[in-house]
């Protein structure tokens, strides 16, 4: 029969990635196709059994040789029931029965896995969190996900709706949040609420490179608020130092209630480095409490684009040895 | 041998109360003693060990049937080195080995719990959280603590410092707290912070039936307030309630970061009943995230005074397990 793999496949409104990963939690082939939301959850579904049929042939492995599915997904599901409550954009979404689906067209184990979870997984797996006892992980983007990753497996909570991170409030008069609460970290933090920061601060005249980029794309974005900090530019290092600080009073309330070993950032932000990171730290070691602040490392995630694969093809290998057990 | 039991010590600065406790949580003798904590950790470790020979006699059990023995103490300590770092209220407690010392005292396995975390797990084992899958315990005090007990277990995270529930900020330019940081739940919501809201009122002029009381006794408390709320005083009742409001704002976190299957509130404050738990409910719904937000129950603790003790001799008794296992 050969060596064994999963198939990981992250469900995203534009992309669908997939991938082969073997045992120890290595990339044979990975690729994306679009995702095609418009066409309905049965199209989209369809899709992702043929994207797990293909890269299994571009791997090169035999069909025999795949143990399991992992699909990671947005938004909340169930993952004894197999079925994805709703995702937020994809159209039609709506008590979607993944697992069922997935499993009469391809024949095999197939698990559910909360995208963020599966990201956390896989930087505790493979990742920058490799053999940390306790982890937690931020996904900065559009909105701030999160996965808690304790004595190696996710912490799921009753319904699979732990670990929404981003909806911790660190100012209950704070902005509305898209949750409906207020002052969330999301609301705070994320890369459009860093835009907006930004975008006051030019609207109000401070002088900064980003005014010229804004008038000559129409739109800024907050990488480029980084890439020009990095460049010098003072406004721009302001914007995401103020991000950091941000994040850091969240972190240092998660260092309070887990004292996780390590804290990952992971997403688009994190790629500011220590202009990001730096004032995250800065805030742990006021805020948090000894010796938790002292021991917690904070750093940047190391799998990229393929966390989402890697981590739900780990999800679903752990849950088949669970069931197994 | 006959059936077998667990002691449970519960340290605190002005008594230590001990027990013996059986393999299913049953407390079978329990009494207090004065700590007489100016004599000094070797003083107190020795009444800890007299407390737990006496017990024993009160339930007429032989010394051979104590399996093992718990403590529970306030403060930052590690378990894997027996070590009490600090313990609040206790001059002299830095660094004392509490397990090697009473083991041989005690020539009995001895096991430390922080001891809200011993609260927790008491509450899960035997009270109102018995067979919940997931718990966060908030003990309600001078200070706000924390458990987080997670399939049945304590979660202690890398440095036994985790749970640190009462300095999770819910306002990061809220008021100073204890610790160094700043709008932690504890500095808005515990015993001494609710008082403060009522004397502010009072001082204001508001019309209230613990005006005189004030007069009369020179201080009031936080039982004070809760009394004269369920007593009709709208005053009164609108200071618990806005304790209970700021409660639920943090609760709502620990939905979003958790859903808990149960959110127990332990200590003086949780006697308001539905004074207190109306509002940490309301806030719960209004701002915690679905599913988790329908599912998780919001309930006052069981155990009273006797969660210390049962807490401390349960998480020994796990402990032991554990390192059997």
């Amino acid at each position: 029969m050969g060596k064994e793999y999963a198939i990981g496949i992250d469900l995203g409104g534009t992309f669908i990635k997939g991938g082969v990963i073997d045992l120890k939690g290595k990339v044979l082939v990975s690729t994306s196709i679009e995702t095609r939301a418009d066409g309905g959850p049965s199209h989209v579904l369809g899709r992702m059994a043929e994207l797990s049929r293909e890269v299994t042939r571009a791997g090169r492995i035999a069909w025999d040789q795949v143990k399991c599915v992992g699909v990671g997904t947005p938004g909340p599901l169930s993952r004894a029931k197999g079925i994805v409550y709703t995702a937020p954009n994809l159209p039609g979404w709506e008590n979607v029965p993944v697992v069922r689906t997935l499993k009469r067209k391809l024949q095999k184990p197939v698990f559910l896995e909360n995208d963020a979870n599966a990201a956390g997984y896989a930087e505790n797996w493979v990742g920058a969190g490799r053999g940390a006892s306790s982890m937690i992980l931020l996904t900065l983007g559009t909105g701030i996900g999160g996965g808690v990753v304790l004595d190696g497996d996710v912490w799921h909570g009753r319904d699979d709706a732990a670990g929404e991170l981003g909806h911790m409030s660190i100012n209950f008069d704070g902005p509305r949040c898209n949750c409906g609460s207020y002052g969330c970290i999301e609301a705070y933090a994320s890369a459009p609420a860093t835009v907006r920061r930004a975008l006051d601060g030019i609207e109000q005249g401070k002088r900064t490179s980003l005014k010229k980029l804004l008038e000559k794309n129409g739109e800024i974005t907050a990488k480029d608020i980084y890439v020009a900090a990095v460049g010098g530019d003072k406004f721009a290092l302001q914007t995401i130092q103020a991000t950091g600080k941000l994040l850091g009073i969240a972190v240092s309330n998660f260092v309070n209630i887990f004292n996780p070993e390590l804290v990952v950032l992971f997403g688009g932000l994190a790629g500011a480095g220590d202009t990001l990171f730096d004032p995250v730290r800065d805030e742990v070691r006021k805020r948090a409490l000894k010796p938790a602040a002292d021991t917690v490392k904070v750093v940047p995630a190391k799998l990229g684009g393929n966390a989402g694969i890697i981590g739900a093809a780990g999800c679903a290998l752990r849950a088949l040895e669970i069931s197994a057990s």
